[in-house]
């Protein structure tokens, strides 16, 4: 079985072993995997944001495939489960290139509603018929991540 | 209105003018976009069977919870629209970092195939109740992995 696996460090499992928790952050490269992980996300929203903005300013054509694939996409994204991304242990300060703020972990309930309203702002851009209604529905989109940014994301390191 | 949006280029749009496809990939870092997109994705996927593999090898403590979010987000990703990912235009040699090969754009429902079933061996994975149960469901996610990249992906850059 050979297998593209990127091994996990003992210093994850010990950090693990240390704080209860199944998984957990640390100081060291491997323990920033899950910070990489949820950056590519959100590089994915905002790379179907880009898609979605272009199209709503006439900086790319209006294609019907391309706006409900970057709908269904950014959907997809928001929708994903968050126990492997937004990992305790992993706020900044804790390990490097994060920028999530502590309070991520004391309102969980609180963060998964800013994705689930990111979730319902992209599914209500599928089936804009042109580029002034794919542009009338990113408001609400850039709304939920102003909101969420701000609740939830720290400066920049 | 102030979104995070990356504006596309003009080389982009010439592209498509010339093309005639809806978004095409350009020699420039702009068109490059589609490319660092769709790493993502990969990076996504490699992190969460990173996850699964370290369980099934012991290296981390079998986590139920763990385990499902892994394979519900390998799920997703490998169900995500391809059409704003592997854009036409983008293959290796045509813009840099790709190592996408042409076949994927003359074989469209094969290359799709192909992440129907990373999609199902993943959904295999959940529900999976020790460590033992992942690695045995590893196999044939790594083999699905093994499967798209032989065919459609060519060598490092």
């Amino acid at each position: 079985m050979k297998l593209h696996f990127r091994s996990l460090t003992t210093a994850v499992l010990c950090a693990t072993l240390v704080t209860g928790a199944a998984l957990a952050g640390s100081h060291s490269a491997e323990g920033n995997k899950a910070v990489q992980a949820r950056k590519a996300l959100m590089g994915m929203v905002g790379y179907h944001t880009g898609l979605l903005g272009a199209i709503a300013k006439g900086e790319m054509p209006y294609d019907a495939a391309i706006v409900n694939a970057s709908a269904a996409n950014i959907q997809a994204l928001a929708a994903m489960e968050r126990a492997t991304l937004w990992i305790e242990g992993t706020e900044q300060g804790a390990v490097p290139d994060s920028r999530a703020k502590a309070e991520i972990w004391g309102n969980p309930d609180d963060f998964g509603a800013k994705f689930a309203d990111l979730e319902k702002a992209a599914a209500a851009i599928s089936g804009a018929t042109d580029a002034a209604a794919v542009g009338a529905a990113m408001g609400p989109l850039g709304g939920t991540c102003k909101s969420c940014h701000e609740t939830y994301r720290g400066p920049e390191n």
